[in-house]
């Protein structure tokens, strides 16, 4: 155990029931003192601000009607939002394995709180002198934690991982298209001699590159290039203003296009995105947005563990390559939605090398790690290096995690360009809160719009985010509950990695006792170990004959697990989710679950997916046997009980 | 006033100190209790929660050191935070006249520290049974006070105004293009015989239309040829199909470039976006992601209110019309971010309505209420119905506001497509909550799409919003903010209007003292009365003597009033921001003032702008002399003193 050193005893470790509420508010007496503390130390810089403007109500005012009917107004309204409230869903209960969604930690709630009374701003630092500040602070952290350069990161806060990952890629197809405009941009005034780096190795000239070559510099070789070209203008605003006006941002895609036919004879096939199949559904809806097209997004098959394969990915991109179809981006998944499984990120930033090495392709690697981000505290020791897997393992004995790839696969975050990390998944933080951290802070230039009320030249520049997102305000509250939460539990094995470590510890003990084959006549037929902390299982029964009559079954035991409008939490012992595993995405990738329910690929096609029920463990209690409560074998039960009657 | 009713008062209007906290914390009693209130009700909620599962912490745990140690740096840590926030902005004070920024209602702040507790993700009613409803609620509230026919809307909330105007365009894009896309997919379905709706008031085959008139097809028209294709084709999902299939959204824009070239043989050019020099600069942003290009954003020529100049408008789209270059949309600001101006969306509307019949010409008007968007509740009474403008005047008098053309500017706002409302901004509610309204509830289709996890068929697909919108997880406790909110302040003349029009009043009090005259030797130039609570103002003394010094001294003016790296909040007297009306969008807006400094429009444009001091009066006490403090007197004082010192 990493607590012992050598024999000794190391300072205690937290003990992680005293980081949340607690699922009977165990904790209540502390989270209301700290409350009361926040809200009225607040109140009292509010009274020694200008003390002598006095008050603006009197205590004889707040006796009339007016002030009482809506004071009473008030106090109606909260009780019936209370009432209302408790029709809500218990995430704080470890009888809750449903949604991504559990307890939160007490520092994050009441750091949001105590901001929220004084209602920062993020989008420039002189609405929000304090937080903006800590939201580069927790971005600086979250990159350290990825491995990035810390001189040279960039990141920044989002509403959430949509938007973080929408941001990735928009900075990724300015990228792509930069060589082209800085090749325009450099004809019109009149700089010529310029060179680029090729991913083989070599240098070429930038005006004797074709169209495809251009289409394929390196990310960090785009940026060198608009570097040496504002060396050698040496004017920076008539860069910005070359650039912007040819540049696939300030042109729009339709006249781009037709430049590019124009001037290059050849357009080249639309740019591509590549994501494993089992990417998230927002990023069809990112492409689309972005004009790149949702058949532009390209799902690369996934091996029997979920996770991108990187031969299919290396053969995707030579097929790619073979029609002239350049890749804006490839898009890794570190904890996927419905099975946490985290991709080989190393193999395939592998890939990524060869490829470029080999035959000259170039594209920005993104990390996805909305759901699984988190989990890399465990590669870090408190003192901020990287820690040897053996020793990771050795934390979460007796249990086989992680498993080494995982392990790998989160060390790999270092090697791209992009990392989406979502602080309210497994950060335990409350919406809203994503995070996009970049590896190079030059490309924010490249999204860059300035507002005439904010972008004052001087003093309070430095802290101004919203020159450089894609949101406008955004509340500072958000980024003191990252810091907070952070602050209690640091992004590194002693913190995170420990609350990580006990979800993922959860999963393995309900994966193994779904797996453990006492079910009949029920089948029930897990997926694979869990990289991280879901559960997903499929459950068959000599009744069911055809897999939509299975796919249906699935679905009546998730709806007698789940809230629905006619039935409310209370009446409910445990709660669970579905999803369904989409032939279409994950084609041969879910043979073991079909062969195990007696159904062929045919069927499988035929129903159009195969529905699973989805356990997301964030509970850290719920394996711990800590209470008198043995909540695995309760689940069971009630698992049983509900296929009975469902069937 | 409207308290009476043919002599009889009515019931006690609210006494607005009673809606916040107060700038010394007046209400503290009350907000104390509430927010115990709803902490410890929470808790009970969870006591209740299965009691049987018992405590997973038992007391004496506590008191071991690796739980104490953990208390100890929660408390250690949030000290610190509440340190560090006391270097925060006073927005709370009538001396914060600076940027977007004020007290925040009561019932917004406790309503979503309530909700945090229980931290619903709006993304789908299964994970937010309660406050999903209540995001609904809310929207339908505003789309009622915009105009829209409740049955037909359809709108939520979002992070903030740039995500919400966002999806405005987006839609609006999709839109656009929909027919060319309806009638490639039904000449693959072999669906022939369609015809559309033009906006001269014709009916036209399809099959018979060239490129520029499909581009010029209404949106609700566009939405109803959709329909009649679905119902031609009687198969939904072969609908969904094939529109995807030969979409932009679905294509991507280079290859819809490229189809649209071949079948027609003429691309047209790029499609435009018009709106006011006054824009907010998100929307440069949101035209570049979006793929339409920077470039292809019109900046029309607003008056010397500051109001886009609808004869302008007009003359724009026949020019574009005249180069065959289509417009997806026409944004008119209801309340600039500088100015607070409100255009005059009345007449926008009938120069949309003139050119469609007179030319053909059909594009999507949004209305960008992102700060004015509240401002509409005066035009309701409490039973939901217009009131006249009279009546409106009235309620405000002896203050002559608002003035007739921004009354009819808001009314207007019924006649858009779609309108973005920020209730974190005019709302008096915690970041973030923004919103946008549809007025046909059918264009979510076009940017649906499923997740696997989330999008059951049964019960709970009534509340699964994260479908139709951009972002995916989402803060309930900020849709319960809001909803609490608008039950203590109504969106009608008795709520939320009476708070605005002190805002209103505020504004004009100041901007008398502004123009008073007994500034010298300095002069002061307000801008035209502002439109709702916006008061800018231009800088001259003899001793400036060019534009660019002038602008130079309002910078430190401004530098002198507020916070920056090493001042405080605590060492200021008064708040104010500043901005620059920059000539290459403000045109000749800026000629009185430029007039009245002494400076001609060629300073003006080598100078790149005029700065001005710019004050946003949200606080509803700044000209009441409802305490013992004159404000508006002492901000003269406090910058009169700057401005000699500074000089």
């Amino acid at each position: 155990m990493s607590d012992y050193v050598g024999g000794y005893r190391r300072e205690a470790p937290l003990d992680l029931a005293s980081i949340f509420l607690g699922p009977k508010g165990e904790n209540a007496d502390v989270f209301e003192r700290l409350l009361l503390e926040a809200f009225r130390d607040h109140v009292f810089w509010r009274r020694n601000f200008h003390p002598e403007d006095g008050f603006q109500v009197m205590e004889m005012e707040k006796h009339t009607p007016e002030y009482e009917r809506s004071l009473s107004t008030l106090s109606t309204e909260l009780m019936g939002l209370l009432g209302e409230l408790k029709a809500g869903v218990p995430f704080f209960s470890p009888r809750y394995i449903g949604h991504m969604s559990s307890d939160l930690t007490m520092a994050s709630l009441i750091g949001y709180f105590a901001t929220m009374l004084y209602n920062p701003n993020n989008v420039a630092a002189e609405a929000s002198p304090v937080t903006t500040r800590m939201e580069l602070e927790v971005a600086e952290q979250l990159a350290r934690m990825i491995g990035y350069d810390t001189a040279r990161q960039w990141g920044h806060l989002t509403s959430g991982g949509t938007v973080a990952n929408f941001e990735a890629l928009w900075v990724a197809r300015n990228v792509k298209y930069l060589p082209v405009a800085v090749r325009w941009a450099a004809e019109e005034c009149g700089v010529a001699g310029l060179t680029v780096a090729t991913p083989t190795g070599e240098r070429m000239p930038l005006d004797g590159m074709d169209l495809w070559q251009l289409l394929n510099v390196g990310p960090g070789e785009s940026m060198d290039l608009a570097d040496a070209f504002r060396e050698r203008l040496g004017d920076d605003e008539r860069v910005v203003e070359a650039l912007a006006k040819h540049s696939l941002a300030g042109l729009g895609y339709q006249e781009f296009g037709r430049r590019l036919s124009t001037q290059f004879g050849d357009a080249l096939q639309d740019g591509a995105v590549l994501v494993p199949s089992t990417a998230h559904y927002s990023w069809e809806k990112i492409c689309r947005a972005l004009g790149i097209g949702g058949a532009q997004l390209i799902h690369v098959p996934v091996d029997r563990r979920f996770r991108m394969d990187p031969a299919a990915l290396e053969e995707t991109i030579h097929a790619l390559a073979d029609r002239r179809q350049p890749v804006i981006a490839c898009v890794s998944v570190i904890g996927t939605t419905e099975e946490s499984a985290v991709d080989r990120l190393d193999l395939i930033a592998d890939v990524r090398d060869r490829v470029g090495r080999e035959r000259g392709i170039a594209f920005h690697l993104h990390a996805d790690a909305a759901w699984g981000g988190y989990a890399a505290s465990i590669t870090r020791s408190p003192d901020g290096r990287r820690r040897s897997y053996e020793d990771a393992l050795a934390d979460y004995a007796p249990e086989a995690w992680p498993e080494e790839g995982v392990y790998r696969g989160l060390c790999a975050m270092e090697r791209t360009d992009t990392v989406t990390i979502d602080p309210h998944k497994l950060g335990f933080i409350p919406y809203p809160a994503g995070a996009v951290s970049f590896r190079d802070m030059r490309v924010r230039e490249l999204v860059a719009v300035d507002a005439p009320y904010l972008f004052h030249r001087g003093a309070s520049e430095w802290g101004y985010i919203g020159r450089f997102i894609f949101e406008g305000s955004k509340p500072g509250a958000a980024a003191a509950g990252v810091w907070m939460s952070h602050k209690v539990l640091p992004l590194d094995s002693s913190g995170y990695g420990r609350l990580i470590g006990e979800t993922a510890r959860g999963a393995l003990l309900l994966h193994r006792r779904i797996g453990s084959g006492d079910w009949g006549p029920f089948t029930l037929i897990p997926l694979p170990l869990p990289d991280l902390n879901i559960v997903c299982f499929a459950i068959g029964h000599p009744a069911l004959a055809t897999l939509e009559e299975t796919n249906d079954f699935a679905g009546r035991v998730y709806a007698a697990m789940s809230v629905s409008g006619d039935r409310t939490a209370r009446q409910l012992d445990y709660f669970v989710t579905k999803t369904v595993l989409r032939a279409r995405e994950y084609g041969h990738a879910a043979d073991p679950i079909l062969q195990s329910l007696g159904f062929s690929y045919d069927d499988y096609e035929r129903a159009g997916g195969v529905s699973v029920i989805r356990c997301t463990v964030m509970d850290p209690f719920l394996g711990s046997r800590r209470g008198r409560m043995d909540f695995i074998g309760g689940f069971a039960k009630t698992l049983r009980s509900v296929l009975e009657s469902v069937l």
